[in-house]
């Protein structure tokens, strides 16, 4: 369902909120079409919201709605929230490497229409990774990588990526970004790893995976942290594989895992429907 | 987690109800500790939510408050609304016939308190049903039933029922319950049928999934209405199959299948997480 | 695994059979590298097998191999059996209509070197669909279909698909193809419809499923025959959804279901995995 | 499908094995009723093979069949392999500790003839566990393991295994057996760890898989060696999980997948379906 206006709140859990959420809304005639909730604890714990509403008119949120829940119900209750015009589409630049398949999938789902985002640029440190972009009329940079060049290529990539990117996507990108970069862009770099967290971090995660005799290989889309492979979770699944399988069949069923999960991590994210708590994610579906 | 009272809603959409709802909680000293809400439609919908909360001190709802909610609540939004002391256990009557796993599965796991309802009785139409029932210590209700003595056999099933029962399960009872005993109990019987409803109603299902060639089989835990086999579905899960499978190796697979599927639809609508509409169901989890 | 040939087999069961099969190819220097077998009944059933096996110098079975297979083995046992040179990539031609996810996955796949197959031809009822098809240099055809150019269609649609056709599949496509065409290519069209089979069959089964209240929605791929969605299963796969998912939302997700589903189909046809056994099929993975 | 005897085998991978197998059981009026082979590359790998056939008369191999393989077939391709009596129970026991979950569906799978071995003793930690192996007529030992008398502990439970115990099921028995004890029975002694190894080893997978936030948590049931929760695995599974589900909630999910875990490992072991090679198994299903 399509609303105008988003609302995301996270704070400490107290008697009240809902209503007092809901009483303002009403009051400034929004009308709530959706509403999830959830305490971690019944008293005590931490408390996380998010609202799909309707402004009359289907006018977007403004200042000064903005200022009225701050004062009237942000600020009382300690809040950390936003309230997001759904209308406004999020620019989303990805970054990809060789293995085409994520990269493929969200230019595809972008292209139908399943994908409210604006794809600002392609990013690839290997050149033959433009015809995939070019396939989808989405504007290519190739910044190559070496270890000599990173904080050039970086800097290049900073300057692509500009300051309106709401959303980075690291679709199989193999380069690891510095944290400098990653600083810049807290909870809105999505990376997809090739394994089920927190198994098998690193390189190769099949070949572990085949080498320890796992009988399901996964995949899982995270934000990325300084940390490598430690980001909170957004999504995970997995499939099924038996001793039939070598490292080539995992790799090849894992392509068709990573492509569900990262697009249904970006989705979320893009809809706002995910909220960071420490290590951890709050997935309003 | 645990609360001292549940409140389900059902009404036709309109601006204002959720926030109506949470303020007369919030004064009424109740603390919403979980709520969930579902609208079918942006407008002109119908509305459905469920709220779990604590009264001070823990008190259960009385009959004042109910009064209150109605008057304040209840009768202007139209709404068809139940308050629920959570802390009253409901009471369970199961119908088995000969094959005992979702019998045994539901003693088991209300044994070990993980199913929160006093089991009352266990009706069979073969006496050796009985072992399974004394092994949890459950009062077992040996009740023949031939095509003449039916009629019989119902009403004295009925009075073992009693007037207080909450929930009936029908554990693979082979036997067709009469319209007057189903519309007796309406949305407080719960069936498990070995299929993936809508295929393969009636006899023998696994048989005639082996025939179709699927490659999924499948169980349904649906509310009993008068019609075989229709009545609004809980929940459904399936396995997979192979070629290899013969019509034994699914029933034996489609056990697993049927214990934990009623074992879901049956924790569910005990804790009050369904809300039927007509022939769906609304599943606040 | 690749193999340099394939032999498939089917014929009532008798002892001896695999002795006897996997004792020729070892005299003409055929290492086998996978086998599988199935028998129906432990005595008297039907016996099924597919054999992977490498000739030296990975030559190509030729006719003398066949024919001395046939007299040694085929004809004693009266098999129904197939001699496939693995290095020969199938002809294969696609319907489609204006829904282009399904078409989109085989077209990708196939340009990957995921799907070892030559595209020949899409063939479609919309202008439209060239786009998607052009996207990946595959020839198009616009074939426009009303009730009364059908028969007219059809014959068109032949002379694309003309004499060297392996296999033809409908890609969504949303035309009923005519008894004659059907019977030409038996058990050489694939067709994936949008439900869980034998649930839902005909027009708009996301509707129907909605409707109906079901907790999976899912997805079958079976060879085509003259009766309607009655063809020889060969893959299913299903999703889990909730009240919240309209019937939009459930078109989405099923669209997810269906590419995986049908891509799997395809991929085991054209691996000579599948063994069609009168409504059901064997597949040998 | 039941069948008289099984074949497994396992060796270097070379040409004419499977036909070598084949002849002799023909020549033996053996009638294979089902055969599943494996290589682990195309040229150069390993080899493995499960065969099930019937002798006339349904007669069980006897040593003279033994020895003409042997001298036939097993010396010749210096196979590792066994011949085994299908009809003759394996005897099984189950070691405990309070948690009852996977011992009760152990029991129940056994008593309602689903799990064809004999259980010959319940030994247990926890004099409590006793009322659960009870409930099955099943023999129960109560030894009680301190950090002191572990070595006296494990004398007595050596002392009910005996001499003719096939396997030995860890049923989240808590406690670490020593490297004495699983040494006497390699690939004999299988375990359920409740986590999707190799996520979360070691204490409280459960606690460990929510403060890390996965969205899928699992089961693993594995052989014990004496490396901790290292050795080959046999079966794992998993299920969704969301914010909304608290430690306790893991626990109560997990215990429906380690259940299922568990039975199907043990089933596969019972039914000679696992071969073990290195730190992986070969599973025929």
């Amino acid at each position: 369902m399509s609303c105008s206006a988003r609302l995301l709140i996270q704070c400490a859990d107290q008697p009240g909120i809902v209503a007092a959420v809901t009483r303002f809304l009403f009051e400034h005639a929004a009308n709530v079409t959706h509403l999830d909730q959830h305490s971690t604890e019944m008293t005590g714990g931490r408390f996380y919201m998010r609202v799909e509403f309707q402004l009359p008119d289907l006018e977007p949120p403004d200042a000064r709605l903005r200022a009225a829940f701050d004062a009237q119900v942000g600020q009382p209750f300690s809040m950390h929230w936003s309230m997001i015009d759904a209308s406004v589409r999020k620019r989303m630049v990805i970054f990809a490497s060789r293995t085409e398949h994520t990269l493929q999938e969200l230019l595809w789902r972008q292209a139908r229409g399943d994908l409210a985002v604006d794809i600002r640029a392609v990013i690839s440190n290997h050149a033959e990774t433009e015809e995939h972009a070019r396939r989808f009329d989405v504007p290519f940079w190739h910044i190559p990588v070496t270890p000599e060049t990173k904080a050039e290529a970086e800097a290049q990539a900073l300057e692509v990526i500009g300051e309106e990117t709401d959303l980075i996507v690291l679709a199989r990108y193999m380069q690891i970004l510095s944290p400098a970069l990653v600083d810049r862009f807290p909870e809105r770099i999505i990376n997809i790893h090739h394994s089920f967290l927190p198994a098998f971090v690193g390189a190769d995660p099949y070949r572990q995976a085949y080498e320890r005799g796992v009988k399901l290989i996964g995949a899982t889309a995270h934000y990325v942290t300084s940390e490598l492979d430690q980001g909170p979770i957004i999504e995970q699944d997995v499939a099924r594989v038996t001793h039939r399988d070598a490292v080539d069949d995992l790799r090849a069923m894992g392509r068709d895992i990573e492509r569900r999960v990262l697009a249904r991590a970006v989705h979320w994210h893009v809809e706002d429907r995910v909220i960071v708590s420490g290590h951890r994610t709050v997935v309003f579906r």
